[in-house]
């Protein structure tokens, strides 16, 4: 877990406003729902490995007396790991109140008890959209659209994504001779491609499933690259029109939840090493709290990695720095409340013994002009504006 | 713990942003601490009851196993109960990076484990400025000026903040006759003026300390309003100028922390029945982290309480539908972006058997304004808005 400093705060700070800012001008709302969620809803198996990961909050007072005393689960509260499966049940509670279509916005922490490693953290921040109730390809268009004007907003034009749709993955694996009973366990090798190629993958799948598998995958996945775009998924090309310049069919996509039921995707930037986020259809999941199934897609953004992409903010040309003499507080206080209505950001500082360092360190947090205030100066046109440094 | 529906969450994140964006303007700066943050910072006196309210997170793997073997603490983690624990954490470890005075904003959710009740949460929102590294009245100033500041920005223009100083309370207590000691019991007998009146406080104080305390008690407590401003806090009404009409001196202030040390503040408005914000100077509190001490003066506003003090917000009226007849998805994609860089929120539905029912349910959420997107429509300009309702 970190601490963000002011420069880091304020660049993450942007950056996720900018994009809520580009998926409001789109028609989705946000929502917000509780850090903590009930510790049987988050190990309820929707969430596969990262259910493991739940920071677990003990019982408190009598009950957990009770429950230490009895060898009970002494935990009753946990972590949410992820958006979704607090979206899902968010809906379940609340569908009566939103729109027939529900096009919800997330952004909030979400915590995962990884052992710390480099790039790993144990609380970092997701920025989802979702649309349920609506099971045609328009929802699949907005969720991309929206992502690559959101990318686009914050400066990032050289994003792909990604695309597959779960049917066409396990029509690909049947037809390399696999049973359906064993799509699951060969999806698995399959998702291994970036990492051990072609002939990794062929002879895996070969030492599972056979020699014929083997050389009809090495087959298969030789001749990826001139697919041409599937039936199933050419109206997502169609519907982005130019903008689906940023798209890539790639049949070997898996995503690794189990939860997903047709549509699928990744977004990769070239200059980050893992996928800068991703997402696709879990048609089946929001009915597991809501009783009857409501279509569902989503994607999300990695803040974390696309934060590590952008430029760091740039100065504000209108952040001024007011050094106060002895004497001039409250004069100096009234200043910065006329200054501030005409737009400017007004830091006011006691005169140091040393100005030159304290503008100096100033000037790093974006200041970039400074003005004494003495005695003499008695309205806001005799300050004198001198630029640091 | 609470979901938050569209249009709540809309009115806090303006709020919210309003108060940031005011406080940004004079020099503040945003930082972000983990919810997370180690039991034992928690639990180390600084929080007074709400060290009770901790939630508490198991450890994990081994280290579970082996304390619950040994009966040892079985948690190594808590949820933050307030701002300002972490921030003063948070400044020891990162102070050498930041500037000599800090100015610190903070908004994030705090937790305490209270029963349910009427306006008491779980889970809610803190929103605080800090300076740290200031022992003068500047920081006070800065502190009052930003918060009437941000209220008035969200449209409070008539809040009162009381103005105390523990200094001047402690020797109107001892001028009771009540020893030093006893101060902090009898400042917890005062805090109640509001609820048991002058003759409730004055007869508690009477039976704790005597008669003669009482008396003089009821005596000085009778004088209060008409007393002049005194002397140590002189310096906050010159320096706030014409908007010190806003502060009330109250010399039976008291704040419940026992962190306090010279100022303190506490924030009313007339449509709210308890404080919508608070705060003061504790000048000893970042020294137990840090080693040296370093002064500090932080003010908090209760964004749960101040959120319901303002209208919902406005509908935008920049805010329209498109209905996508069949087959008009693709173009309708493309019209939507064009219309967005047009500076409108645009939100698409395919056409429902019951439009008007949709059009009802989008205008409780803000749109004002419906075109219909059929096959004859080729570009913009032919499309034919008009007004929902």
């Amino acid at each position: 877990m970190r601490d963000f400093l002011p420069q880091d705060k304020l660049k993450r700070e942007q950056l996720i406003a900018t994009v809520i800012e580009s998926y409001i001008a789109r028609g989705f709302q946000q929502i917000e729902t509780p850090v903590l969620e009930d510790l049987s809803r988050l190990t309820s198996g929707q969430g596969g490995d990262n259910e493991k990961l739940v920071f677990k909050v003990q019982k408190r007072g009598d009950e957990f007396t009770q429950a230490l005393e009895q060898g009970a689960e002494l935990a009753d509260l946990g972590l949410r790991f992820d958006l979704t499966v607090p979206l899902t049940r968010f809906y379940a509670s609340n569908h009566a109140k939103l729109p027939r279509v529900f096009k919800a916005i997330q952004t909030g922490p979400v915590f995962r008890a990884e052992r710390p490693q480099k790039g790993r953290y144990r609380q970092f921040i997701q920025c989802d959209i979702d649309i349920i109730g609506d099971d045609s390809i328009l929802a699949e268009l907005e969720l991309l659209s929206a992502s690559l004007a959101a990318l686009q907003a914050i400066g990032i034009t050289d994003a792909t994504i990604r695309v597959n749709h779960r049917e066409l993955l396990r029509s690909n694996i049947e037809s390399l001779g696999i049973s359906s009973e064993d799509a699951l366990a060969a999806m698995i090798i399959i998702d291994k491609l970036d990492k051990i190629g072609i002939e990794g993958v062929s002879a895996e799948l070969a030492g599972k499933f056979g020699e014929s598998v083997g050389n009809a995958a090495k087959s298969w996945l030789s001749k990826i690259d001139s697919q041409d775009i599937p039936a199933l998924l050419k109206p997502i090309w169609d519907g982005l029109g130019e903008r689906s310049n940023s798209l890539r069919f790639d049949p070997t996509l898996v995503r690794g939840m189990g939860y997903y039921t047709g549509s699928i995707f990744e977004i990769e930037h070239p200059g980050s090493g893992s996928s800068i986020g991703g997402g696709g259809r879990y048609d089946g999941m929001v009915g597991k709290w809501l009783g009857t199934d409501a279509p569902a897609v989503g994607i999300s953004l990695g803040i974390e990695r696309i934060v590590d992409l952008i430029p760091e903010s740039s100065a504000s040309q209108d952040a001024v720095v007011l050094i106060l003499e002895p004497g001039t507080q409250a004069f100096a206080i009234g200043l910065q409340q006329e200054l501030i209505t005409t737009g400017k950001t007004v830091r006011l500082e006691q005169r140091p013994k040393n100005l030159k360092a304290l503008l100096e360190q100033l000037a790093d947090n974006g200041y970039r002009e400074f003005a004494i205030v003495d005695k003499d100066v008695s309205d806001l046109a005799q300050l004198d504006f001198k630029q640091i440094g």
